[in-house]
């Protein structure tokens, strides 16, 4: 029986509207949106006081990697960067088995669910066993993954990631050997994968991530590209996060990481560059000719000292983007949001930066970039509430004190600036139930499980 | 009756120990801490899964900018900036009735009571009708502010501000005319201030604040804190948020604020300068020696583009910290706390600067600025659990997905860093509580009441 949902105001065509019903067929998808569709042949869910948005769509996720989230906040003797975190968070993944890697997946899971994330691009590099031999099935913990994810409920593209080395003229990294295939090894896992993943739910996709360029041989890249392309499956990679990494690709090829992408006709509108931080204005033209999406990662980027990306320049020559809460420090895609414009406030010391580039509200574009942006970036269907895509959304408590008081022309730019998380009430994914009333249903046992991981592994400082 | 309360964790003396009550008295402070506390005359209660901390003390919040949250994110045809967005806020202040203020406040209060704080520093400077005539009494909306704390529950140091002029060399501004009073009429209202609160509760205090070196003369400024000294009153004053501010003084007296005061003998423990951002090493060095707190206000500095202050080099020196939510853009004071890293972390691409600095850990100093900091800026007994003191705290949810798997001497670190609001369970100020499982008795009618007034004023785009 189909589901007919009626909040108090509805966010859609870019505005909320008041007194519309949102109609939910039994596929999961979006079958009308307007006034007066109550009928006898349905289920009516009255949602007074609360307003509706499309679901959220986290870009990059490393789930595993909650796991050190506080833990990694202290300063060892040598000072601490992106590389001594990075030692730290191989301590973690080198510990995991197959069930830990779903306990923590889960927990993360449930988090961004509780946060009103209802779909995820999981950006999974853990693949073989601790002592680096492979599982009888090389796709056995990007499995475990993807279980969790619909063990929780959310929307999951498993970007399963090719990381063939420890960088260029570097020796094998014993902190990386879980992650690492050949390129033939690679493309045989992914044929799998995709064989593997035909009868799954529609909720489930995939996509290829050649870790970066420092991770993966450019010739590999371009077969990795090429597999891509004839499935049209997504691309993504890691890239300009770091000057280090640039610097390396520079000696290796001559030619900065963007710019050896864009030579060798890598560029494409299947492609999203994560984090994409220190770049020239020519290399953000070619990506925004090529409609290449970038994720941006602000609460990571802060977190790991990367630097601020200058994205009023970058969307003012048409770059797309997405958001990912990336390492986990934090998850919550709207302060990925607002902190696109707030880091550049502090380095540009004005304020609303990306307010009215091509006549489009600041609120609305960044509350774009993460929906309808990290849909894109994940060739997904979701990301706004419209007949014919799928039902994923979540509700927020107009009386939360974080946003009430607001008219409904001004409550967009109030969310994507203040709210917290108390506001956020009801989680639907594809149609189905995944948190009511601030309340995920498996929340016990999925924290349980998760402390258990926690406590043998690394809870303790190391 | 004293009350145990019993919860699995207790911060105090800078660490989470296990088994300990926290046994308060009928005048609200803390009587002992220790096992084994539990006798047939005393109400306990227990708190399992739960850890307590001290509350946390907002040094520094203008309540009624609350009214603006969400509406000042866009951008007018000139661009925008910190003086731009100071209209929006006047045009606010402008428009309230002495029950509006009351309304308003009560919201804000709220908001903070639900994040964890127990205490404000309320920088008061709306004193007039808004025609600029004084109300009969001109603590009137003083009163109003100290009224709405109380009917929350919050601890409140009323900062009641000079504002005697746009600034040097610059006519009246009408969007100021409920702000100023002459430096006699200045000192009467605080004297009368001063007699009115003797009958008060020991949660209400009250401290001078010149609002700026822009809006108070110097000569006006000895006298204020010579009236300060002689009560052993606080003093709060804005410094160097604005390149602008600064270039001012040094036209109006040849010297930048900080020189000003320290040439003038200006300085001292009472005294707490608010954002302190555009400094030099001279500068800070005088601050610290004279034991002058910064109140830093991150979540606000980035929402207007004020800057990022070098809090390494301010803690390296010795200078003293308190943390403020200010213009209300978000209510979280841990997130101001981890922003004093995090903004550094941007402009040095490091990572965890303001670890190690004399021995300590770098949350452990974080969540000391955002609580002993606050109180001994607003010379408040409270800040710490130790017997003898009030019985302030809130509690935890070692449950909450954002803080849940992590061992005790890593729970704090967990907290500065991760913590949302949905882990805020209850909240206790003096003895009274003030939330309990993450619910304010008066929440409905407070946030009602606010919607009435946000409607009625500035809601809707201006």
């Amino acid at each position: 029986m189909p589901t007919l949902y009626l909040p108090d105001l509805l966010y859609t065509e870019g505005t909320f509207r008041p007194g519309l019903g949102l109609l939910v067929g039994d596929d999961g998808s979006i079958l009308r949106i307007g006034a007066d569709l109550a009928t006898d042949n349905l289920m009516a869910v009255k949602m007074p006081g609360k307003a509706i948005l499309p679901g959220l769509v986290n870009g990059h996720s490393h789930s595993f990697q909650r796991l050190i989230r506080g833990v990694a906040e202290h300063c060892g003797p040598n000072g601490d960067d992106f590389w001594a975190w990075r030692n730290t968070m191989y301590r973690a993944a080198s510990q995991l088995e197959p069930d830990d890697v779903f306990d923590v997946a889960r927990m993360t899971f449930l988090e961004m669910a509780l946060s009103g994330i209802t779909a995820v691009g999981e950006f999974h590099y853990v693949h073989r066993r601790q002592d680096g031999t492979p599982y009888d099935d090389p796709n056995l913990l990007a499995k475990r993954i993807i279980d969790a994810a619909n063990s929780v409920g959310l929307r999951v593209c498993l970007l399963r990631v090719a990381y063939a080395r420890a960088g260029y003229e570097l020796p094998p990294n014993p902190g990386q050997q879980r992650f690492y295939e050949s390129c033939e090894e690679y493309l045989e896992s992914v044929d799998r994968l995709a064989d593997d993943l035909r009868d799954e739910s529609s909720t489930v996709s995939m996509g290829v991530a050649p870790h970066s360029i420092r991770a993966v041989t450019l010739e590999s890249l371009k077969r990795i590209s090429a597999w891509a392309e004839e499935r049209n499956l997504p691309v993504h990679m890691h890239i300009a996060e770091q000057v280090a990494e640039i610097a390396a690709c520079e000696r290796e090829y001559g030619l900065s990481p963007i710019r050896l992408l864009a030579q060798n006709g890598l560029l494409s509108d299947r492609l999203t560059l994560v984090h994409a931080i220190h770049t020239s204005p020519d290399e953000v033209e070619a990506l925004a000719k090529a409609n290449v999406t970038i994720c941006s990662c602000p609460t990571t980027e802060r977190n790991l000292g990367d630097g601020i990306i200058d994205a009023e320049k970058a969307i003012e020559q048409g770059i797309l983007f997405s958001f990912g809460s990336d390492s986990q420090a934090t998850i919550n895609l709207l302060e990925d949001a607002r902190e696109l414009d707030y880091h550049l406030r502090l380095k540009r010391q004005r304020r609303v930066l990306l307010d009215g580039i091509d006549g489009e509200d600041m609120a609305a574009r960044l509350f774009r970039y993460a929906t309808a942006g990290g849909a894109g970036s994940l060739r997904m269907e979701t990301g706004l509430l419209e007949p014919g895509r799928p039902a994923d959304f979540f509700s927020v408590d107009l009386q939360d004190v974080s946003i009430a008081g607001v008219a409904p022309e001004e409550l967009l730019s109030m969310i994507v600036f203040s709210l917290e998380r108390t506001a956020v009430r009801d989680v639907v994914m594809n149609g189905r139930a995944v948190v009511t009333e601030g309340r995920h249903a498996l929340a016990d046992e999925i924290v349980s499980r998760y402390r258990e991981v926690a406590v043998r592994t690394i809870s303790a400082r190391s």
